[in-house]
């Protein structure tokens, strides 16, 4: 391995589902028992509300009272890795700033994502709006590409400007775009910026190149594996076990990915918890049949 | 013109700009005294809080503050048809509330639009659950198919659906996608609906279909032409007064488009009004350069 020293986080971090009660507001004991679930399974750290927390279908104070909720439920917020990038620059600074205040460093920060096409100036200058007015030394940002949600990729480019003005801010990047090129160039251009694979099978492929870990959505399942992929990526005495535990996580992500990835995960952590709430998504996305998660279940 | 009686607004509706201070602020005096100049140039009303409005690059809280703050100033709510639809349901919900709570009657409401890829079965989930939670036999409400924005565009089949649940409340659809077929297609299919172009242009021919009318974001420099050509587009006495009004529509239209259209229409309106707070735009949309912005005043 020749990762060199990272200045943001590593290891394998959980994009947590958050299960939601019969009027579709999160459940916020429920989601603090996972979260310590997923911690104690291996994770190094929870990034909730993102993209498969449905975090953009829950308003601002929504997503307040589920991070509070979970360090009042005793999960240490330095574990916690919200997502706070909105469309409204206000209420992402409003977000990052509530963060901080719970005791939280490291957040995973969406560019304004209503616009599309928006110039690598429009980018830079929306993170650099943000980064100014919350003007906190603590902060810690990983930004997030995800341009099949977003539609607003973040470029090397940017990414280099950001470095250049706020270099103790800009950490890392989570990469859900699924190219394991892309990442890799990152790793070999920005040497101690943390990047971090947004799909599950890419960790053990990654980190042979010096990448800092995974936050994925497949690790809502499979964490004790992603984590021991994670510690012994390069380890020729494991070699066997690690292969069968990225298996094990390629079959999970594959299972996942016949019915809609989020209602699919959703359905599996309700079989394996028994709970009701796991099985809900908001709208407009929409949980899984009756029939299709018995089969999710069974098979 | 063979327009029945239709069930939602028919007019020319400015899509209208939102002025920023320099902190970036919707400048609320600047934007009231610019609904009333629409309106006295002809607009039926004013479509605030849309795309061309930067609505989603404002928080909740801006959005209800700038809303009050028109009303208060004087301009008539019912003249107003705010944008209300974001991505989290809830505050889809609680903007609605606000909108009818300030008089307001008819919003145009986007789809939830982070999520990507999402079924018919999920957009009409999310308007259901939306308007049964808003509950208020006052609201109309003008869907919002801007694909190239949303990526979540507003099928047929789930018009048709709408319709059938919602009969009272759905009255209207806003296309900006700028197909005219389409447009055409949604004034045949479903009757006493109304379909508001939302490109300029479009709206002399979707008139002479039946169209009932557009919301649009070149109406904030030539508002009179196209109330000009709403009232007269079947009049074959002014049949050159008309090709007249749309030429300069179109022609203000293709003016404003060869820059990012949004900052070619705010620079244009700053150079009439001599406002400063018309050049700005919150990130990622960035202003025109002053060279360019010089270039369009002088052209």
């Amino acid at each position: 391995m020749t990762t060199p020293a990272l200045r943001g986080p590593s290891g394998v971090f959980s994009a947590a589902l958050t299960p939601l009660d019969a009027q579709l507001n999160p459940d916020h004991a429920a989601f603090a028992e996972h979260a310590k679930w997923l911690l104690a399974e291996g994770c190094d750290g929870i990034a909730m509300l993102g993209t498969t927390g449905e975090a953009n279908s829950f308003s601002v104070a929504e997503r307040q009272a589920l991070l509070e909720a979970t360090v009042a439920a005793g999960v240490a917020p330095e574990k916690l890795l919200p997502g706070t990038g909105v469309a409204a620059f206000t209420e992402t600074v409003a977000l990052t700033k509530h963060a901080l205040s719970c005791g939280v460093t490291t957040v995973v920060m969406l560019p304004p994502f209503y616009y599309k096409g928006v110039s690598d100036d429009g980018v830079f200058a929306a993170y650099s709006e943000i980064l100014q007015r919350i003007g906190d030394s603590r902060l810690r940002v990983v930004l997030y590409h995800i341009p099949q949600m977003s539609a607003v990729p973040i470029s090397h480019a940017v990414i280099e400007r950001l470095l250049a003005a706020f270099p103790e801010t800009i950490v890392g990047i989570k990469d859900s775009a699924g190219e394991l090129a892309n990442m890799e160039a990152m790793v070999e251009k920005f040497p101690g910026f943390s990047v971090l694979a947004g799909a599950d099978p890419l960790l053990l492929p990654l980190r042979r190149k010096g990448g800092a870990g995974c936050i994925t959505a497949t690790s809502n399942l499979v964490a004790r594996d992603l984590a021991f992929v994670y510690a012994h990526a390069d380890d020729a005495a494991k070699a066997a076990e690690v292969d069968a535990a990225q298996a094990r996580i390629v079959a999970a992500r594959n299972k996942a990915s016949k019915y809609p990835q989020m209602a699919s995960l959703k359905a599996m952590t309700a079989h394996r918890t028994g709970q009701a709430s796991w099985m809900r998504l908001r709208p407009p996305l929409l949980p899984l049949t009756e029939a299709q998660a018995q089969e999710l279940a069974q098979g």
